[in-house]
């Protein structure tokens, strides 16, 4: 059984977090965030495919890579993504693992990195490796809410989640955090998610639990086509519940990593840029699964169908263009649109009469709609979106003057 | 030698047309076109790959099928689409090109039709043909203007451009007009592009030629994404000039219909829904041309980059991180972004300190953006978009309201 608790990465046994101020942010705001497990965690993440990443992401993949899968801790500075940076960059990433590692007693190898901000401007390694020693002695069982603000940019609100777990051997827990709000900057600054748990997990199994859970969540939002670019997910387990997870537990431990991911996406999704309404775009009767994912996708990311939902239009007409074209099978004649459970368009024609009634729905701030593509196929998908608002247009034509 | 004339598609010789109101457009607009050949013209046409047809696009392919690509006519109503209407809007759009054989004492398989305008409503049977006996009567050989107007929606201005074609087999000409503001109802009436010919060409040439040289115009815009949904684009060729074109001139020709086609899809971008600024994105480098051309859509697409544009933002890292997410071969360390002719990204570095110039070239209304893809490959491509403003969001939520 999966219930919801207070909390978020610090949620989980053996995991301290603190979040403080460096200087990096000329604001003064929190800038640097660190999640520490007690004993070497189980690790596992999913990074962007982006070809142009930055240095963080190529070192915490370098360490991944060396420490087979056990971590101590993740360092993570906001305010600066640190890419673009060429050299000096990834010895500035370098630098913070290094610290890390130095103060808590362990090999750089074993502390991953992230970051987060502007592109193209040069990290500071005097503002993080100062910001490092003061996190390290600031963290606490209950620091998640402080390292969940630290991770944040142009975040509405922090986004914590955490969730127990009852299986047959006894109780865990998983916890997360994650900022994200449109892809402000391009660079790796997109979204960052971060999950903790203290059941014992094999890496290999994390892995792909996580991968498995992210697919679903993190892998199904879009504020604005571009969400995910250049976005790291780490999960770290450690054992500290003294619960040991195996294969036969498996689905039980994506449906838990799920619960606290999803939570977290849809938090990324409902505080995007501009955003004023959380939409839920179901496709249903594909032929395959990737084809449903495709066609979903597609409305979520239409500008058609996002600004006809920010002005609760229930223009049918735009769900059914963007499911002809997007490359998923698809026959007219065969084709539903609904919205909420409101039938606009089936067997070929529209019904208009109910147009009011649909208009009347799509004034709320969750939002259901669903689309079949008719060709009587067995696959459905999910992907979760946001209304586009002049207010997205606005954040982004003026972010830099 | 190609140069421009004056005129639209009654430029070339033996093409008469009309433009007049039938009552399909509550404002009393004109919105019925009719376009004429005295001889039946070689015909060829490009239709949208979107899956959910409109009933003239079908009927239109199945005439072309039928009269082995010799055709008199196109009629073309504005106002209504005739699209997602069953059988009846198919009756109706036959119903259409039937009425104009008869006027023109040809068969029904030699005319074709198209329309455009609000999706899911009935299209009257009675006003098309009244406006079909009253576009007969009224066609004249410098009606192209009239007919630009009538096939327009939300369009800001009319579209039409024609050219004279000198070759070593004497002089001939071509003409084009077209309609477009972005997908401002998706089903079929994003945009329509008619292009008219006296030379004599064989179909299959023509066609051939056509699909050539809207690869490189009309399948090379973009407004909002989803511009080249339910299109059509049509050319006739008949012979008027008294010159032949042959495979030995097919560059030329293949010259003249991009020359024609590229000015009218230039209007249909600066007449994009909330454009302010046209936008040439053009991507190098590329190791293959459709890389460059997925680069360059990507790029013209990105909602970071239109708003950016729009804000006189020279933001090269979304350049960057577009053209790194888009699935083309990139590489960062060889890439670069120049705004104009302003390198601000070259050799892994960023030159921020040409910005305020990029900016100041920013806030010009035709723009030229290139990034090239760093792999040191041979090919290229360009794409036309335009910046993404608050007008668009307020013109596609308050559409119908």
């Amino acid at each position: 059984m999966i219930s919801p608790i207070d909390g978020g990465v610090t949620a989980p046994r053996g995991f301290r977090a603190a979040g403080v101020a460096c200087g990096i942010k000329a604001s003064g705001a929190p800038d640097l965030a660190l999640i520490v497990s007690a004993a070497p965690a189980s690790a596992a993440a999913v990074f962007t495919t982006n070809l142009a990443v930055a240095a963080p992401v190529i070192v915490s993949r370098e360490h991944l890579d060396a420490n087979q899968g056990r971590v101590r801790a993740i360092v993570t500075n906001s305010g600066c993504a640190n890419a673009c940076t060429g050299d000096a960059g990834l010895r500035v990433a370098q630098l913070m693992t290094a610290e890390v590692a130095r103060a808590l007693g362990c090999e750089a190898e074993e502390v991953l990195v992230a970051s987060t901000g502007v592109i193209g401007v040069a990290l500071d390694p005097r503002k993080v490796s100062d910001g490092i020693i003061t996190a390290v002695e600031a963290l606490t069982a209950s620091g998640g809410a402080d390292a969940a603000r630290a991770i944040m940019t142009t975040d509405p609100f922090p986004k914590s989640f955490a969730v127990r777990v009852e299986t047959k051997r006894g109780t865990f827990h998983v916890g997360g955090m994650a900022k994200g709000s449109g892809m402000i900057e391009p660079m790796l600054a997109t979204m960052l998610g971060y999950v903790t748990c203290d059941a014992a997990i094999a890496p290999g199994l994390l892995r792909r639990a996580l991968v498995d859970a992210c697919d679903v969540t993190f892998n199904a939002i879009t504020v604005d086509g571009e969400c995910s670019t250049n976005d790291c997910v780490f999960a770290l387990a450690n054992g500290a519940s003294g619960v040991e997870i195996e294969d036969d537990e498996y689905e039980l431990l994506v449906e838990a990593l799920r619960a606290v991911c999803l939570e977290l996406a849809l938090g990324i999704v409902r505080g995007g840029e501009g955003a004023t309404k959380l939409v839920a775009v179901h496709v249903t009767g594909a032929r395959t699964y990737d084809e449903a994912k495709l066609a979903a996708r597609a409305i979520a990311n239409s500008l058609l169908v996002k600004t006809a939902i920010h002005g609760a239009d229930p223009n049918w007409g735009r769900l059914i263009a963007v499911a002809g074209r997007c490359g998923a099978d698809f026959h007219l004649a065969g084709a539903r649109v609904i919205i909420g459970d409101i039938v606009l368009f089936e067997q070929g024609r529209p019904f208009d009469e109910r147009a009011p009634q649909a208009a009347e729905y799509l004034t709320r701030d969750r939002l259901e709609i669903t689309v079949d593509l008719g060709v009587g196929g067995p696959e459905d998908a999910t992907i979760w979106t946001c209304d586009l608002s002049a207010e997205y247009v606005r954040i982004n034509a003026d972010y830099r003057t």
